[in-house]
């Protein structure tokens, strides 16, 4: 389908309805661009007034072409897009871009006129950019399209870039002049009522003029899709995204923008992890990290090194490359002797290796090789701080000479000069980025390594276990049939026990020889509590007694507890007991699930116990997850430690832990209608390092749940 | 003292001695600075060679300057800076800077020499700037001095700005004309061996010239008379400080580069917070918040209206300003009404004010205005996205107009344009700070708001407790005579009782009747626990008995714990028993102290238990601290929320948790040798809300507590 875009992005000859010959209206801006960047294909200007726009000939209707036209670019008002659509069918045009505003962006009544507009984009196997956008531009030799109301022309290059925000791309078109940081092709998405990211994500992933992709977006609309296509397009080339709304207030203005859904960015983040996105966080981080990537090799490890004229530079390189989570490399014996031979004296040869303010050109070439042929060194950081002796631009030119020769490594350039060098190396062709500061090139170089990392990173399975499917059904719908869409303890705790999830091991006794029987299989120590539906304020009774160590302590207890209740007048209220294996540990994680309205299903794991809500030691997934992503997502919170026994204690059996979150998530598959599932405590045993679900939560959807499990029984107890 | 560094900072005659006519040379790149910029004063270059440089007379020696020299700067070799500063003092000079390089930074020997300069400084009572710096330039009218080899010449405002790091300076210089902001003084203190940062603080705190104070530190000399004069400086002027060697790499790379002690950024984030001064992490950062002080009033709240021509930076620029800690304005009705009366309809009026891409300039007037005007709002961010219709010029002098007007509130302006526009509009003056994305004026904003806390924040109080000063002297001295350097957990305990902070109240007991008589004094739930010298394993004889609750069962207790030593032929091996009082929570927290080498006694609080070293919730403070440093400190864990009594227990007594760790502070105040003090935990009672010192560890620096201690007995027990 991927092939549908190029009467988009592709086209022989365009209409531009709604053209004008009024400067400043937004029918004419565009003729301007096309014509002025040159368009290498036939233009066909609309308008029932005719005449002629920049030299090119207008027609009064579509009908009046005679050729055949790929591409209709519409901009007239909102009322006329219905039956301009309809007169494109008629000319059999299957590409339409609509800068027309006055949409879904407008509330309900836009809304329902967009939906129109839909239908009949689908109907007519169109497809359709917009509406409310600011248009597509493709720089390609042979098409050289700007079918945009940007403000200036584009530069050529091999970065594909889609917004959600028209003003924003335009904005961010002029950065990419600034920096020259050139365009393949810019699609301005606007309500994404067709076209959406995703679209563009599959089709960008083998156009072979674009080597990367930025993305700007405030909502994701379809999580899933994006998920899959990210995870194929970003194994060929890096997706760098923005994804606008991280806090609540910020939601909330995006949801007034573009109907966005409020406070996922939980989700968002996690979606973005997981499908090997590199989120950054402004229009300048983005373009900071994109000149890294248009102009440097993958490392292959994160061990930097950093050269430079003058040790305060070096001191702040060091500071921002650790903080990035990269490492300071160590040199090898070699390289420091070799820089010692032709170094000043007062030269430091260990990493950062500050060459001192008299170094000439000559030690920056040398040293740059140097480093290039060192085996620890991954990435190479070259900072000039012009002091008296060179001029920044022959230092940029030297880098940039060795790293022709030398393509294989990374090599950012920190140049701390005044803004008249950016502007005149922002004018020429670059194979290294330059930056003013180390900072900026710290977090690039760390955005390079996420993509050695994700290249690295293997796929990972979502395994399928041997569950009880069907006793899930029946404890559920048991529970649906009583009214309820939340489960008791029991009943959760059996739900999760189904799908083979170590749980707290208990039983119900009806009387004292029942108990020490279940007690005696359950294993000692064991934990007492009463059940009855009569009593609510068990504790207070001592209706729950840990710690009992052995058959005759469990029968005085039993004994004991009878006779509290006797003095109570209570004797009668007492429906049975409740055996319960006692897990001894005083670690105590979380996991669960969460569901997010619009990306579905959450995976949560982190640190439990009291600490859940204050501490926040929690990671999140967007399910499905891989084994892969529950081993990242475990490992990613600082209670990870304590799993590994920071403290003396047996480690925790980390493989069961990461094994009963995909069960969870292999249960949350199956049954949909789950709302919400909390497994907290999951305690980590003293004894076997296991995970046990100590206590359990789970609410489904009462309605949907009906609904599914009806269809359950019909299909005759199989999914 | 301040006015000493008048005679380096303001002098009418300058000595340059190791001026050189050759071209490349520091002697001859200073002269030339200091004539082309103009110095206001007389200079005398000093060369055997004698002749004459750029016009100026060469002098043979000092002694045939007829006239008085206020400040000489030498760059001569470093052997002749020693016979140099002879012959200034013969010709009374009291102000020297000293260029010359290959002192304390090229290691032992330079530093023994720059020790000798450093006595002869003082002999002579004069004041040095560097050796190894840059220069010191002050572009005061009636003064006009750059006596340094930056490359530029300097742009005059009232920035003060001093650098550890001479070519960063430079590089600061640079930047500085760049983006207009003007610099008052500065000073390259180089090794710092007289005039420090410190001192410099103390001089600009009432130089009339200078608005603001920039630092660039890779170490802070002396860090209580750092933070006395901070306070001071930081109530009359923002003071912004890098300080390098965040990373333990970066610190090394400090160390190696200017001798700064490693790994103290604990306590350097902890000292530059309790003084007032603003840190940044880099000199991008530095630049952009001072250009935000330069042109700003300081915000009287955190409540922040956004205005803006698209919804896309509007969103990003909420995003920023929630995740700096600020808020975003709820605007007044009557402003939203008002701004309906003429905004467009698609527009939206509810902050962020989206004024859409239509808006003329006449809606950012009205709008800005009505912003100032709302007395919900205390700042401003003004954002502009080039679109089709205005010039970001005009826009900006709009706001620029308006800000002339109403001084009152900060505005702040984000101007999406390109390079151009910046490097136009740093060449006019302003009155409001301009950045090209929110994000950045996010963070300046932040920092202004941080300038209001910091003003509005009470001075704070070091209290005064009555305490037991000679029964720690005791304690101590006991532990010592035994030839430990360690105290044990009930000699800890004993400290910090005389300390007046709230312990478990324990007793020794020997037999059952004397345990009965301690256990009626505590109150139960008591624990009982064996002492012994010769049982060393004593919960594995189940020599610990907690949960105690009355006579009869410690009774019962003791009779079964004499059992059990019998059965295993111990029964004469008990010394005794502890009988403690038992504290019921969940709440663990730790409280203590550290020594760093250079900041002396750190003040540690946060999370307990088995949590301090894998989640880290901790915060530090530098010793002395105040009451107001203290409530900071316990609000600034996340742990803070369990005291609040997040999870329905009863809140912690927070006032009594504060007081703990004043005492603590008044402790280590009073016995400086105390090297290491941790209360883990510091359980807070469920029953009472204290915090309960639980156990104690502390340990002294074993030969100063000796000399001390004996200076104690000495003065016959009074400190």
């Amino acid at each position: 389908m991927s092939r549908e875009l190029d009467s988009i992005m592709c086209p022989k000859a365009i209409a531009i309805i709604g053209a004008s010959s009024r400067s400043g209206t937004i029918g004419n801006e565009i003729m301007n661009k096309l014509t002025e960047y040159g368009f290498s294909g036939s233009l066909y200007p609309i308008n029932p007034k005719a005449g002629e726009i920049y030299g090119v000939k207008v027609y009064k209707t579509i009908m009046d072409v005679a050729e055949k036209i790929d591409l209709a670019v519409i901009a007239v008002g909102r009322d006329q897009v219905l039956p301009v659509i309809d007169e494109c069918a008629k000319k059999e045009i299957k590409g339409i871009v609509v800068i027309s505003a006055g949409f879904k962006e407008t509330g309900h009544e836009g809304a329902e006129l967009e939906k129109e507009v839909l239908k009949k984009i689908r109907q007519y196997s169109m497809r359709m950019v917009g509406p409310n956008c600011l248009g597509v531009i493709n720089t390609a030799d042979g098409v050289k399209m700007d079918a945009s109301f940007a403000d200036a022309l584009p530069l050529a290059g091999k970065t594909a870039f889609t917004s959600q925000s028209g003003a924003l791309g335009a904005a961010i078109l002029n950065t990419s002049k600034d920096l020259n940081l050139g365009v393949s092709q810019f699609v301005s998405i606007g309500n994404a009522a067709d076209i959406t990211a995703e679209t563009l994500l599959e089709y960008w992933k083998d156009e072979p003029n674009t080597d990367q992709i930025l993305l700007y977006l405030e909502s994701i609309a379809n999580p899933a899709e994006f998920s899959r296509l990210s995870k194929e397009t970003t194994k060929k080339k890096p997706v760098i995204a923005i994804k606008a709304g991280r806090s609540a207030a910020g939601a909330s203005a995006a949801s007034s923008h573009t109907g966005s859904l409020a406070g996922a960015d939980l989700a968002a983040e996690a979606l973005l992890k997981q499908s090997g996105v590199i989120r950054v966080n402004s229009v300048q981080e983005m373009f900071e990290v994109a000149q890294s990537f248009a102009n440097c090799p993958t490392p292959k490890g994160k061990r930097v090194a950093i050269m430079t004229n003058a040790g305060g530079p070096g001191i702040m390189a060091t500071d921002a490359v650790c903080e990035k989570g990269l490492e300071i490399a160590q040199l090898s014996e070699k390289t420091k002797e070799y820089m010692k031979s032709y170094l000043a004296e007062a030269a430091s040869v260990k990493n950062p290796v500050d060459m001192i303010a008299s170094a000439p050109l000559e030690h920056y070439e040398k040293t740059l090789k140097a480093l290039i042929e060192d085996e620890n060194v991954d990435a190479i950081m070259v900072i000039y701080l012009p002091l008296m002796n060179l001029d920044p631009m022959d230092v940029s030119k030297t880098v940039m000479k060795i790293k022709g020769q030398n393509p294989q490594k990374p090599i950012i350039a920190v140049m701390m000069a005044k803004n008249d060098f950016f502007s005149e190396i922002n004018k020429i062709e670059t194979n290294v980025p330059f930056y003013q500061y180390p900072e900026t090139a710290a977090n690039a170089m760390a955005k390079l390594y996420a993509r050695c990392e994700w290249q690295n990173r293997p796929r990972g399975e979502e395994p399928l276990f041997g569950v009880n499917i069907q006793k899930v059904k029946e404890v559920i719908s048991e529970a649906l049939m009583q009214g309820r869409s939340q489960l008791t303890t029991l009943e959760s705790i059996d739900v999760l026990e189904s799908y083979g999830i170590r749980t707290c091991k208990y039983a119900f006794a009806l009387n004292v020889n029942e108990a020490v029987s279940e007690a005696n299989k359950i294993g000692y120590p064991v934990v007492m509590k009463i059940t009855s539906t009569k009593i609510s304020h068990k504790t207070e009774i001592g209706g729950v007694i840990v710690g009992i160590n052995s058959e005759e302590q469990l029968r005085n207890e039993y004994k004991a507890l009878l006779e509290r209740l006797k003095e109570k007048g209570m004797q009668n209220d007492l429906d049975g007991v409740i055996i319960q294996e006692m897990v001894k540990g005083d670690r105590e994680m979380v996991c669960g699930i969460a569901t997010d309205p619009q990306y579905g299903h959450l995976m949560m794991f982190g640190l439990g116990g009291i600490f859940v809500e204050t501490l926040k030691d929690v990671a999140f997934r967007v399910n499905p997850v891989t084994d892969i992503d529950v081993k990242e997502m475990v490992r990613s919170v600082k209670a990870y430690k304590l799993l590994q026994g920071a403290r003396g204690e047996i480690p925790a059996n980390i493989e069961q832990v990461e094994e009963t979150i995909l069960r969870l998530s292999q249960l949350v598959k199956d049954f949909s209608f789950i709302k919400e599932l909390d497994i907290n405590p999951l305690k980590i045993s003293d004894k076997t390092g296991e995970g046990i679900a100590v206590d359990g939560r789970i609410e489904v959807d009462f309605d949907k749940a009906k609904q599914m499990l009806e269809v359950f029984s019909v299909s005759s107890g199989t999914l």
